[in-house]
């Protein structure tokens, strides 16, 4: 069977299906294995280009006998573009496919080789192929980080439980931040507060480094396996984190491997010894001596601070001794996970090598890292489990945001976007985050408008991923850039907003409530362009939720028709919905929204 | 600077950009380091959309004083679009990116975050990123694998040197082969033959496999580590490799990893002990006692091949003794590369450490993947440096092919849809064929027309690739299907067309000849949809070649205007072309080519 060239060349835009736009590559994000079981498809499609799509699924080796036709599902649709989904469960842990996309006038085939308009060659000739599910490769992400709740702490900045830690020179808690100003906080001030985290609600902790270090932020190391002793030593971080287990409470540490301090002793023997040092193949070094002239330095650095010499993570030695690393904190304290600094500055075969040896001690350690753009390089199950999602707050923070320069079809096209971006187990633990110590405080970045944050926080909580609060947002912390959005963490609580604690906690426990907020399905089911007005919906086997937003300072009206579903309540109260007949109409005021429940 | 949904919106089809049509990705094919220095760049346009490209490049970590910008070159058009590329050596070995599109009318600037019509965001926000130039994750392929030419063999069909070591049972050579036949062809037959196969002018050998097993094609292995005895031993492999080496030809042996026989004693051991074996988990087992009934095998198997039980190479023992097999023969015997069989449904993590393992004795070794379909997933540059091109084998036949339904402009369509599936340097080294012991021969898909397979070896040896020819193809062996594919080679000069043979001597002799041939880029000059013509170019700096071809049974007359390119001789007998000004019109006899040579 031929390549139709009449027929495509045939095709014109409106009536017929549009072959440039459609995509499908058997591999990353359109091809993968979800599970030790199941393959997930995906095929895009101009939007509203298509009315039904099919994948044609067979047994290359015996077609004949083993092939199957499944429905495909449009699970997303973006500003150009409708995705399409199907689950497969091969027989032989293989197969080899192919699509039907039609309309109502038109059916085209869609093959690795090509499209066809006259209808499908022979048997598994230059089909897709999905050759084998070797459960080696899937990417498998540990199940606890699909209903954890993150919070971000800086160990300067939480809270000061040992004043005779403190390094010379100790601000005053609660004094506006330099660049580089101390606190004196310490494991102990976060030993103190569990309580505090516990009752919060979340469920894992997330700790910016605490290594040896001259700075604040420590993110530049210069010993790797000793606390740094402003924050304490080996034994407070096993009280801390054996605390923290006993209340239900992961810990997961920040790795900065792409780069040292240039206080680290194996720099510093470079410095001494040039290039006889033995240390000479762990950095990048341009040329001898090495040194910084006008700023400039003669080896690689992070960005442009010559404090803050790269590492040459390919060299064996370093690759050991950063493993090595790895593992002790693993197998000393039984932390529960790594986050990666600066993790896609560093080469793919350190961090196959990383997964590796983390997985081998802790199959259930998560591993998360810093990549702000397309992270799909390091989730194809050989790195990392997730990345720090900054796409995600980009967009929630526009369309929350004062400015209302995005509508809701948009922002619903810019989610969807990202959701297709990814294998659904890695958007099942994607690192979803508002802020962090590297962006201003979210309160900051929505205008100061507490009703905006709560919206943005609610969808935060309503949508797949692994959410993560910044410390101090709970409480109404404000700050713009660094050091501001650094400020010291207030604990008397007059300086605290309470009642947005409370909404804190009452999300987080109606996430923790609700199996299906944490891995349920997700889908838009109103977001008019025209409307400042927003219903999606998480769904699972047993259970659906709704959420309704008001995303502006006019009251709004929305309405949903429900088929299937008669029985709504209110997720908070309980209270049942009323409804006429399937539909369900609501009406908001100013920046209001509902969460509703129905099992 | 938001998405101007505006402008997106009012874009039409035929005058605006078509924004659903444009792809880029910051991984894969489209964004990927071609050697330690230089990154490569790819976008995708729709075809004749779009009239001038730029990348916007800068280091996001000071892009005031480190940015600029690209002239994108159109380098390839596929049946929908075209592909525009860049090579770019930034100062740090990074660099972030955006591009910028432009009509007469529009100009559109493209970034990871979306798309934006009315100018650029602030500097680094949203851009794509190549973060970090490591060199231990550059695809790097052997360099003698670009002026390599290969030639197949079947040992037990090739030549029989040592009758002594026939197995029982051979038949007379040159018997129409069954499925079960033996011929006696052995190491000692090739080594017979060095010869000729060194005067045919091709520089390496690839052999199906050598090593101990029942069948006469020995992809059913019973022992890695043994010669079979009916090709020879240890010493006479060794001495074959030296001889080769000696006259300057490379060997590569074929390594059956995805399974073995039902004779390879683990799996007998199975067989025997059940699940007590200390050999169960090497093997995909799903129930005990393993049996085959009616059949059906109850473990995984090699299509549905039951004597041929699929083995577990994410199995630790099975991968470290794989491996063994893999560095002895290297080591042990020198040879200089591995065909993998079946290596689409081999485990990736298995790969990986393949890759390490022989390019750690040998990083000049060639690692070449038995994969039909898309294969970008193994040229990432941690498993393969190649595939076995059977797409371009299937394009080239149809193209060529007595049917004459595939017209040049498809044909050139279909070639740079090829091209731009791979990176570069993998393209450089793709091992490109027109038949092989898995298809019918060349001569037979081509109806056995003489002049076509002439066409279809000439474009062969004229493109971008590592070419390989099936023993036998080039005195004009025919055979349809497996068996008779595998028919034995004909010694006797009154069998062999020895026209055929100067002709591939000839083709051979120019692509060692010229390094444009190798290594220079390649492109279409004339592929009119209306005529049976072609035209296309290599070049480099120093050199142009350009294939002229007539694909038809009546005479075509194809002209081409070389601007700055006055003096072009016939690439064979050095004789001058004349020219009309700038233009060369050339009138070919039906299946007639020209390759003209100009420096």
């Amino acid at each position: 069977m031929a390549l139709s060239r009449q027929a495509v060349a045939s095709t014109s835009p409106g009536s017929s299906i549009e072959l440039g736009c459609l995509h499908h590559s058997s591999h990353g994000r359109w091809a993968y294995a979800y599970n030790k079981d199941t393959f997930h498809l995906r095929i895009r499609s101009k939007k509203n280009n298509v009315d039904r799509v099919f994948a044609l699924t067979g047994d290359k080796y015996d077609w004949e006998h083993h092939h199957q036709e499944l429905n495909m599902l449009k699970v997303a649709t973006d500003a150009y573009f409708d995705y399409w989904e199907a689950e497969i469960t091969p027989e032989f842990k293989r197969f080899s496919y192919g699509f039907r996309l039609e309309t109502d006038t038109q059916t085209v085939w869609m093959l690795e080789s090509g499209f066809y308009t006259e209808g499908l060659p022979a048997p598994a000739g230059g089909y897709y192929e999905m050759p084998y599910l070797h459960e080696v490769d899937l990417l498998q992400v540990p199940e606890w980080a699909k209903s954890a709740v993150f919070y971000q702490i800086m160990p300067d900045r939480f809270a000061n439980g040992d004043p005779a830690n403190d390094p010379e020179g100790t601000l005053e808690w609660g004094e506006p931040p330099a660049y580089d100003s101390f606190f004196g906080g310490d494991l102990q001030g976060m030993i103190d507060h569990l309580d505090y985290i516990a009752e919060l609600g979340v469920t894992a902790l997330y700790l910016t480094p605490i290594f040896q270090s001259p700075s604040n932020h420590k993110y530049d190391t210069v010993d790797y396996g000793t606390i740094d002793a402003n924050f304490g030593d080996l034994d407070k971080l096993k009280q801390l984190v054996g605390l923290a287990h006993s209340k239900g409470l992961k810990v997961v540490l920040d790795a900065v491997f792409n780069h040292t301090s240039s206080e680290f002793a194996p720099f510093k023997d470079v410095l001494e010894h040039g290039e006889d040092s033995r240390y000479a193949g762990w950095f990048h070094i341009h040329d001898y001596p090495v040194q910084v002239v006008d700023g400039k330095a003669n080896y690689d650095t992070f960005g442009f601070f010559s404090g803050m010499p790269k590492l040459n993570t390919a060299h064996p030695e370093v690759r050991d001794y950063l493993l090595d690393i790895t593992k002790y904190w693993l197998k000393e304290v039984h932390i529960d996970g790594w986050r990666l600094d600066v993790a896609n500055e560093v080469d793919h075969r350190f961090w196959r090598d990383f997964r590796l040896a983390v997985k081998e001690i802790n199959p259930e350690a998560f591993i998360i890292g810093e990549v702000w753009s397309d992270s799909l390089s390091w989730l194809q199950g050989d790195q990392f489990d997730s990345v720090m999602n900054y796409p995600f707050s980009d967009r929630l923070l526009k369309f929350f945001g004062t400015d209302e320069e995005v509508d809701p079809g948009t922002f619903a096209a810019q989610i969807y976007g990202l959701l297709m971006r990814y294998p659904r187990q890695a958007n099942e633990v994607l690192f979803n985050l508002l802020a962090s110590h590297d962006t201003p405080r979210v309160l900051n970045r929505l205008g100061g408008d507490k009703q905006r944050l709560k919206l943005a926080v609610t969808f935060l909580f309503t949508f797949t991923g692994t959410p993560c609060i910044f410390y101090g947002d709970e409480i109404g912390l404000t700050g713009g850039d660094d050091p501001d959005c650094r400020k010291c963490m207030i604990w008397e609580e007059e300086g605290q907003d309470r009642e947005l604690l409370h909404f804190y906690q009452d999300i987080i426990a109606l996430r923790k409530e609700h199996e299906v907020l944490r891995t349920g399905q997700f889908r838009f089911l109103q977001s008019d362009p025209d409307s400042r007005g927003l219903v999606y919906e998480r769904w699972n086997d047993n259970s659906r939720i709704t959420v309704w937003m008001n995303n502006s300072s006019s009251p709004v009206t929305l309405q949903h028709s429900f088929r299937d579903q008669h029985r709504w309540q209110d997720a908070f109260s309980g209270e049942p919905v009323e409804m006429d007949g399937e539909q369900i109409s609501l009406t908001l005021a100013p920046f209001e929204y509902r969460i509703l429940h129905s099992q």
